[in-house]
């Protein structure tokens, strides 16, 4: 049922969304669904324009700015067959990455979504993954 | 793209599972796929013996022992058209319900899994609506 590290990575890597957590200091978690891209131990989710936005100032990078903590998780979700069900939990703390591992962050989300093919990022959060955990139904 | 509050609820229930977090004093939130059931200003998640678990002590209720709060995030992905993109995002706080509420709540886990017809739960938690946020694309 738990995922050892290397298959719980692979998975995440393969999955095409996340849910993403940072900390308010008033409602506890807040969630919002995210594009991601993982490379070796970083993790990026961008901040893009092609999903509307009420306002660039968003929730989550004034959490992030009072709490660097965030977690992603990725999951499997099968209505009818509950053996196929898994979900994989990554820990990150917001960090500068490295120019050169920026770049390949970027490459990666760019290959992962053709929506982000010719469109420049408002800006590009990046984090260390810090843990990892994960389960799977079989 | 802000959802008014009926609208919200309405997708929220239609949703076929959400993503729960709860507060972990270290790693921040944690979160984990679920399967939930809304009645007026209730939610209710049922920790369950058909999904296989490392231990009934589960990290989630720990959690809430520390700290009542919670989030709920139901959303809807579509990776060809990010259009119809949409996520509802419950706050709740775990609090002890009516029984004529449980009663209700768990009567809406079971019509809306059929993996819970007839099995009992573990647990079932329960929480208080506080507030709703919902976002569409279009």
């Amino acid at each position: 049922m738990h995922l050892d590290m290397a298959e719980a990575l692979r998975r995440a890597a393969a999955a095409d969304h996340g849910v993403l957590a940072t900390l308010n200091a008033g409602r506890g978690a807040d969630l919002v669904p995210a594009c991601f891209a993982i490379d070796d131990a970083w993790a990026a989710i961008p901040i893009d324009s092609v999903k509307p936005k009420g306002s660039t100032a968003l929730g989550r990078i004034r959490n992030l700015e009072r709490d660097p903590r965030a977690t992603l998780l990725l999951e499997h979700w099968d209505a009818d067959d509950w053996t196929r069900l898994w979900w994989v939990r990554l820990s990150l703390v917001r960090a500068e990455a490295a120019p050169e591992v920026v770049a390949r962050l970027e490459a990666g989300l760019r290959r992962r979504y053709r929506q982000y093919a010719s469109t420049s990022f408002v800006e590009l959060l990046t984090f260390r993954i810090e843990d990892v955990a994960g389960w799977s139904a079989s």
